[in-house]
């Protein structure tokens, strides 16, 4: 492989004579050859904003010229495009605070940007990683901003699968709204539920998921970028913060302030802890109803089935005909590291110190990885899953006529003891509740059948 | 000890003769004798406050005689007030669902409000726990709820700590706006800062957690109450839930609100986990700070020794005159024991099975233990510690005139590769970056000091 | 209430005039007013232990007096046999490292043994806390002592518990060997297995935790006793440690050994996360085991129903008739604690400093509140719930019958594809595996009834 | 691209003509898309191998022929040698149990098998993925040895590289024992310690944390193959599991053994937390250490300044002539990642139902992620970092000679109490303890020099 040769403060560097990346980054690549693990493409995308909104801003105030910033404008463009990804190779265990990501982000948009000017690659003439694209700025600035641009713009994503996955809900709460069934507290009988109640509380359950995420997510829109080195906006023009932010605003169509205290949004994690704890958050939701699905579709001869599940792969290698409610499975594990990483993001949150917190790296991977598999997981689970699901209406109905709980409806007509009683006697003798009200005579036949309709217990309703 | 003998549906139960409580909670005293640790004040209050409230409804719907209604209320306030707490002993960790604890409330305001009414205790003719006190409620919705309540009662008594915490912080930031000091970031020696522009950041991380700590406890508003069994409000009158939260709301001076579906606040506790997850945000900011207080006031001879912090005892039994940091080392460790605890609820939110979450009793112990502990700490920290800071102003006047990232400010004139030379020359001679930049003539006398001025670069300046 | 005033380096102090402790204690009172737990005793049992043989340590080398050693010992004794636990009120959440409770220790111990000797409380003439409690000791080599020691002992009360709960699993194993049923994976039918197997699982599970939990505790073993104020053994004479140690060994009955490395037993916490981490395992086990009983029992009318637990108290304030898993949910919820008390515990250990980790009041707080909790419960679990399990014998046979997994056994003989046929057939239609495979005559009947037969397939066997 | 057809129990399935995956996996591409993460190298080898000792004990057995057998163990030995893992396309974020990875490996060396028999891909004539690669096999089975053995494979990784990092810290431990520093604990002067004694204790943390992983590795020896189905053996011959697992133990030159309850090693995955646990513990000292090593090198000219590390690469984009410890950032980025990591192995461990835990993947994952990058990690910081340390003697000799708890040493000689007088002079003075012992003539001048040598305080001697 031709390669080429950069210099820093360091010393000589050698580089693939056609990498877009530079001296720092090929550092990088030797120093931390950790996971294979890269950058999530959200985090490439939020840095080139953050680059060509800096760029636009330092032009404008003439700390570059307009050549520089136009080459860099466009090849951030293209990087925000989605090309020259692949120039990204630093892992995502690497020096503290991202220093090496964000020396590559420089290198790739100097060294492409010289390109389009007619430089050759590695000689940044005409556009310098340092001096020109990264002018006025810091990693102690940049990284704790594209963390929190980088997470905005992925919960994109994440936003319309729960919205769909709250309509599956939705439109399964409608179509077994008629399904009566038994509830089941502490796993025992309970009094009569429909099943249509249990599948619009799930969709609930979404819809305040997706709410709190949104509500969360605010306070990653208030930007340390143009604190540079420690907060106090060293090598920055006084009016660069502002312009440079209304920029990346526009650019990126979120909404993003500059935060009152730069010092704050720069040694602060906390919004990082706080989406990865909404993360979280949903992500107990979703280990909660899956587990549930598992439940109900438990079966087919020696469980509850009270749902099927669409079958999606022969479900075990060496019994035959097994269909196993994988999707739930895989949405509980994929729960399980979503709490996992959010473990390691409050970790590192913890851990800053004076003017930066070098953890942040670790912060950004594990709050990305989490929304990607939960977007990715939860697509899958809405359309092959829940989409699908059927309810065995006879069992539902057998479970809500055979619940030792319908004594419950006794109570304020013949006490909590007395009811009591009676269901001692239907679960030692096997007789029903129905039946022993009717033999000891304790109300009438048609309070009886009205008080013991299951349906009459899905709702509050009147005394008779 | 004198006894009395009470009976339910399991047979009977030995009480002691005076107590208020009767059999069930006779029986989780047996069954629980796990950690002697008992409800959270903030518990008790909020349950007491449900039955008054349900109380109220269930008088107004007569469902209850107003004698029965009466002498309930005077119970519950009594035990709002701050009476009969010792009635209370069970076990935090106790029943699934926290049917002892209910039941325990249930007795206690059956037998207090029979007293009143001249019944002899466990004798429950006038006023009976399950029929009378508990009328059209279950624990299912009831402890959720009562879980939620005491939360918000708990927390309004961090805000206040908190609030004056960032005050403290605040003060201090006027008080060393002035002492110009050496940023570090990696622990290297970064660009000059001022010790007052630190401590002003410490007063926005209080302030933000304070603002994300109100945010989220907005979902514990939205209450269950009403939907007794399963969530269908099974022996409950149509116009209960409104009555009864309505009540709440205004005997607790709490925004309350009845959940747009019963069994979603009822299954799920995802609100509890958004809690504390809020509360863990906090915890790590607390950890953070703590751990850059210990940083600045290490010391007095082998460490940074930029701060003091009040003596507040003896530091050692061996070393004489050690003086240590001892309420910030005390913050840290509560702040573990909160991240620890929201673990713990983590856990427990996960594990709802189908109407019930049977974990809350965990989740409500170690919420209400993090607000308290939290509440105590900073309190503390706050005024025996932060108030009490001094400021070693020569100290932090030497790191600014030697930090090496002096050179920073050259980068706008001479290029940042031109100023790594200069840095490498003054780590490798020890002299200061100022001497080299004047030996080196690149920029005239009257340029350099003014762009090597430290205080100038605490804030964004336009390039000279 | 009286008072005596005592004088450290910092000042006066009052203190209760009969309190056997000191000035230390009582600054601890008033600066760390957090949680109102005290410390666990086991925790004030081990540093008693530890000043006793020191004493006798130091005075064989003739450090302090045999006067002094002699009512040292004595006062120490007094403790280890319970005696003077009220005189500990220092918080758990305390000064760093545990100063205060190890101040604590030292004073109450010289008040007790002045006293002994005839001087007045708070004098400290003839035993001083810091010159002859404390002699060559301080915090930082006592409290990871005292730690160690601590979590030791509590295990002792531990280790049976386990151990009776292993064998009330074995009894059940034994008395259910013969209850065939169907097995569950992915909560779907499978093949069959004796129920006996399955409890005879449960007691390796309990078995293997014992076993594991012994092996970690024994790095609980090697002690920094001796390393005093930072690992060198500053003030201790060259023969004390040895000394030491062997007295500690022979009191508490407990083989400890002297640490090869004394910084390192004192910097590192590692082996209270190993214990921890050890408690944590036993805490999943639990809970999965909790979770199986909790399916099992489910019912009686719309779960599983395969075997019934005791009825330990009413389960629902409004079901009337409710009998609830309470055990196992308690024991799941214990567990979920130990897990966030690990949490808790490891964000200790990692937060070391250089020659000392001042975290350690939590973890010892963490650790021994996991031990007792989990002693208590597992003790009632054994006792109140495992031991009194009847199996519904007629259910479980139902499910070994009815599993569409029967098909399995058919693979040797007619291939996995052809078996999955019979099983699409058989859920499809209702009909039982056995009549398709009679109806399809691949196979003979003879043949037919042996490879079908629900018992042989619980162990393996040659094909015929 | 070309496709062949494949046709299972749920229909037509289209695979890649070329691939050597056939229907199940393809099924799992399209089911999984969730993270594009694959199997770990190890998994894929220890399934592999699993394989390949099963052929053997089943052709041994006759249960498969000899040619089927020969040709499975070419094909596993392929897999185990390093060829085909591209054919393990499956996510690690998939099927409960790892099914989609199981059969992909079933279908792998099926397809190869008979491939090296002649048949054509997707045909399964001579060698049929269930019937015959997976003879008497599960997922039940299969997964949890093979998580084990790939677990125990990996470790034969890590192992060396602890041993190397221990090597490097004894290797500076003598370079650096004679030089003499102060002790700080809390962060403030403590009495004097030897560099070269901070590294030993360094040392040793590696040591007993490799000692701790070899101990808790060998729960993962005690291995489930052979159960089967649900631990009960079906479809196995007799003397099948005790030849397989002692074919496996050859081929892979582990100690493997049978475990003693097949029922218990298939459904607790205890030992994965359990050996998860112990790569925590190692994480929690190496993020110790990292720090350790953050706060002795900081500075050069704001911080402690006791060691220099190994410059890697530019520190930082803003401040020129910046080098940063990038390494221990690495490494406390790396073990925040493995205790996220734990995190959800526990949550993966603790969520077993009944005859087996589906969320075996998510262990497997998280635990071999875990391994891989410590390994990567601490080889970096090994051969990057502190083989490259240099000791700031000067400095060190500095704090050494000015810490105040040099009048520790004071204690034996005039009590701790005046012993405390003389720092407090000395901290409000600015005057060395050297000074104010000697002017207030409490001993001898000989004794002061022999006394206060801070050479002397780093050992335990006798009293003069």
């Amino acid at each position: 492989m031709a390669i080429r040769t950069e210099k820093d403060s360091l010393g000589n560097v050698e580089v693939p004579a056609e990498a877009l990346y530079g001296a720092q980054t090929a550092r990088a690549i030797v120093n931390f050859p950790i996971s294979g693990l890269r950058a999530n493409p959200a985090l490439i995308r939020a840095i080139a904003a953050i680059k060509l909104a800096a760029a636009q801003a330092n032009a404008d105030l003439k700390l570059i010229t307009a050549e520089q910033a136009n080459a860099i404008e466009q090849a951030a463009q293209e990087i925000l495009d989605g090309q020259h990804h692949d120039a990204f190779p630093v892992d995502v265990f690497q020096a503290g605070a991202g220093v090496s990501f964000h020396m590559n982000a420089n290198e790739v948009i100097a060294n492409r940007a010289g390109q389009i000017l007619g430089d050759p690659l590695g000689s940044y003439k005409k556009v310098h990683p340092n001096d020109h694209v990264n002018y006025g700025q810091s990693t102690n600035d940049v990284f704790p901003t594209a963390m929190r641009l980088s997470a905005l713009l992925a919960l994109e994503d994440l936003y319309p699968v729960l919205e769909s996955l709250r309509n599956s809900f939705e439109e399964k709460a409608k179509e077994f709204d008629g399904i009566l069934k038994s509830g089941r507290t502490h796993m025992q009988d309970a009094t009569p539920i429909r099943l249509g109640q249990e599948f619009a509380a799930y969709g609930v359950a979404i819809a305040k998921s997706l709410r709190h995420l949104r509500t969360t997510s605010e306070s990653l829109r208030e930007l340390g970028l143009g604190g540079s080195a420690v907060g106090t906006g060293i090598n920055t023009h006084p009016q660069y913060r502002a312009k440079a932010i209304a920029n990346l605003s526009k650019l990126t169509k979120q909404e993003l302030t500059p935060a009152a205290d730069m010092r704050y949004a720069m040694q602060s994690c906390a919004p990082m802890s706080e989406i990865s704890g909404a993360l979280r958050t949903l992500a107990l939701e979703i280990i909660r109803i899956s587990n549930d699905l598992r439940l109900l579709s438990s079966g087919p001869n020696t469980g509850f089935n009270e749902i099927g599940l669409p079958g999606l792969q022969p479900g075990s290698s060496i019994m035959p005909g097994k269909v196993n409610p994988v999707l739930p499975e895989l949405a509980a594990m994929v729960g399980f590291q979503v709490i996992g990483n959010d473990t390691a993001v409050a970790l590192a949150v913890q851990a800053g110190q004076l003017e930066l917190n070098v953890m942040m790296p670790t912060m950004a991977h594990n709050v990305l990885q989490s929304i990607t598999i939960l977007t990715h997981t939860l697509h899958e689970l809405d359309h092959r899953c829940i989409r699908g699901i059927t309810a065995n209406t006879p069992r539902c109905n057998f479970y809500a006529q055979s619940t030792v709980s319908l004594a419950t409806a006794l109570n304020p007509y013949i006490g909590y003891a007395s009811a009591a009683e009676i269901v001692k006697e239907s679960v030692g003798t096997g007789r029903s509740i129905l039946d022993l009200a009717r033999e000891k005579k304790l109300l009438t036949e048609e309070q009886i059948s009205e008080i013991l309709d299951p349906l009459a217990m899905t709702e509050p309703r009147e005394t008779i």
